[in-house]
């Protein structure tokens, strides 16, 4: 009668070990440099396990020593930094018009982050043979590194159920396109695992783990792109829904007698806030950048028109971001994409719908911000995804 | 870097135990008449291991055996089921003109199922006075089945902190008043721990208990009350939000042209598909049930000024739920309260607009029903979060 996910699963002994070697992975993580009875201290792990589970973590170099230290009442302590020199986590991104690459180590520290366009009038096909073509350069940079690729994962803009399909990327117009799969058959079984995700989702977790609100449990990421898409933390976890389809906030009504949109309904989301009504048009891919660029510049100026155009595109995001805060009180909505140039002059708006419209005082609590992250964001989102699988306990191998 | 949340905590060894303690009371609660074979080979725990946990939860007289079977294969083994018999949950509702008690036993068992009005027009301090009346009552009738009681969780129909103060309740007309605080007081310490929650909230917690589908792990509760609020289930919990405000789906503005309600604002959820757009004025308390029953009498009669009214309340219903369902991508939205007996009339409009406002193909897999439980589900729902802190481990001493 109730339902298995609420109550907690046995501990057996495997994997209590499992458990305390990603608790302890974490700690020093968090903590570095520390000693071994800093951990036991903290975690409430004895000693002995302690020593030992540090013992295997050196072993799989996901942490090392870096010698003595006597800043410290009582004898000198060996210290603990995480190593992770002989590993790399790959993220990318695919969206409208670029595709970008980013690959970090253990302790998130960036290695590489390219950039190139990208045709997205290409058919699914031929979009996954480029990005293949990118993820074996970003490879071979690492094997050069000498380093082990614990995963990629690869962000879309759209629909991507929770086997990795994309099922509807109408901005790339791709449907139902097994790009895991297809990427995992282009790099002949690379040895490492492929995940796709959506983009809003991956920037979310990038927000969580890189971001200037990391300690938010409650987060929300509004993608600012060619569309735009919401990803939702909760009690610290990304919250996909049934099927992995949740976030889908861009075609949410805010006025049913609102401009028509591209999908045919009048007033979403995405119409009355998205790109477009920052802009005035559709711009083509190849010219967001700079139209964006000359936006901040006339805002920046006093432009009358620029001012009351990005007055009203605030009103609009200002309603949406209402509704997540009415229906999921987070603690901070974070505006990224091209929205972080334009959030001074959209954020007076944003916060005025806020405060008339959230039903909790002071908006429940809830900080709208723009992204430290950039256009990066979601790149890092699947280099983080990767990460979350080490730090939950899916430790690699002894090299 | 990382927040803590993300990750797993240490797993010491008295954790072990409580967590161990609540899994096996989990299976018999599942799986009851069962044998220790049966939970050491489900769970992965050792028969010693089994033998120890389910001798301290006949101690706690949690479980009891029931004698042998010999229908099965090898020898006859002692069968186990919840015992409880010495326990019960308590759950109320505090909603506009009434105020509903239930009991349960440990195996979820109805001990008792109260309703009596409540004159919502009294002050927070009156308030207090008639619910501590009505809980005396009850803890009395469970102290002659010489039953010791869990604990209490009441259900209002407002923001309700994390801390359990009842913030605000614009239909109580309370504001910033500490319940559960108050109600200790008036019961002088009554030696078990008293909450306060949201209604909609504990009605999803009964739901996911003793509903139709308590199996699914994304499940959203509307209350059809006077107002119209959310009880978000996501991955198997309930999901408060960062100040506990989550849920309020009320005031989200369907049409910035729509109907003035309440609250200033216009075109709201709650002026457009509440009790008030469904019945053409607002009723008073002691009116609504039978004024809804006479809605349904004429809609079966085939009266076509009611079919449009349910039709139009059902388009505005399903635009607020196709929010839902595009934002977080529910397995199933379950419509309760009043909106119980109007379903069938509902449903059809509901369902066109999920079919042209939801982005995920078939609505991504949500479903829309009706709850099972009533007017009770909330204080149902009381119960169930008494009964949902035993599962996860907190479990009553050795009575």
């Amino acid at each position: 009668m109730i339902t298995s996910s609420t109550n907690p699963r046995p501990a057996d002994f495997a994997d209590v070990r499992a458990t305390n070697l990603a608790v302890v992975l974490r700690f020093v993580r968090e903590h570095a440099p520390c000693s071994r009875a800093d951990i036991a201290a903290s975690t409430g792990l004895n000693k002995a396990t302690v020593s030992s589970l540090v013992a295997d973590l050196i072993d799989r170099r996901l942490v090392r020593e870096i010698g003595l230290t006597e800043n410290r009442v009582g004898r000198p302590a060996t210290m603990l930094v995480l190593d992770g020199s002989p590993y790399a986590a790959i993220g990318m991104e695919i969206n409208v018009g670029y595709i970008t690459a980013v690959a970090v180590d253990l302790a998130g520290e960036r290695l590489l982050s390219w950039r190139r366009s990208f045709d997205s009038a290409e058919p699914a096909g031929q979009g996954v043979a480029t990005v293949a073509a990118v993820v074996r350069r970003v490879v071979n940079r690492m094997a050069k590194q000498e380093r082990q690729v614990l995963g990629l994962s690869v962000a879309v803009p759209g629909l991507v159920d929770t086997a990795g399909s994309v099922r509807f990327a109408p901005n790339l117009g791709w449907r139902d396109a097994d790009l895991s799969g297809d990427l995992a058959k282009a790099l002949r079984d690379p040895g490492f695992t492929i995940q796709v995700d959506n983009d809003a989702n991956l920037a979310a977790l990038a927000e969580q783990r890189f971001g200037a609100h990391s300690g938010a449990s409650d987060l929300i990421y509004l993608t600012g792109e060619i569309g735009v898409g919401a990803g939702i933390i909760l009690d610290g976890r990304l919250r996909r829904g049934r099927l992995g389809f949740s976030g889908e906030i861009g075609h949410v009504q805010l006025d049913p007698d609102g401009p028509e949109c591209h999908c045919g309904r009048r007033g979403c989301l995405e119409v009355m806030a998205g790109l477009g009504a920052v802009l005035g048009r559709d711009p083509s891919p190849a010219e967001i950048q700079v139209e964006i660029e000359e936006s901040v510049r006339l805002a920046r100026a006093g432009d009358p028109a620029t001012l009351a155009t990005l007055e009203s595109v605030g009103r609009s995001l200002g309603q949406g971001v209402s509704i997540l805060a009415n229906l999921l009180n987070p603690e901070v909505v974070i505006l990224g994409g091209y929205y972080v140039p334009l959030t001074p002059w959209l954020l007076p708006a944003v916060q005025d719908e806020m405060a008339d419209r959230v039903i909790a005082a002071e908006a429940g609590g809830c900080q709208v911000v723009a992204s430290t992250l950039g256009h990066d964001a979601a790149a890092l989102g699947g280099a983080a995804r990767v990460l979350d699988s080490i730090d939950s306990g899916r430790l690699p191998r002894v090299p």
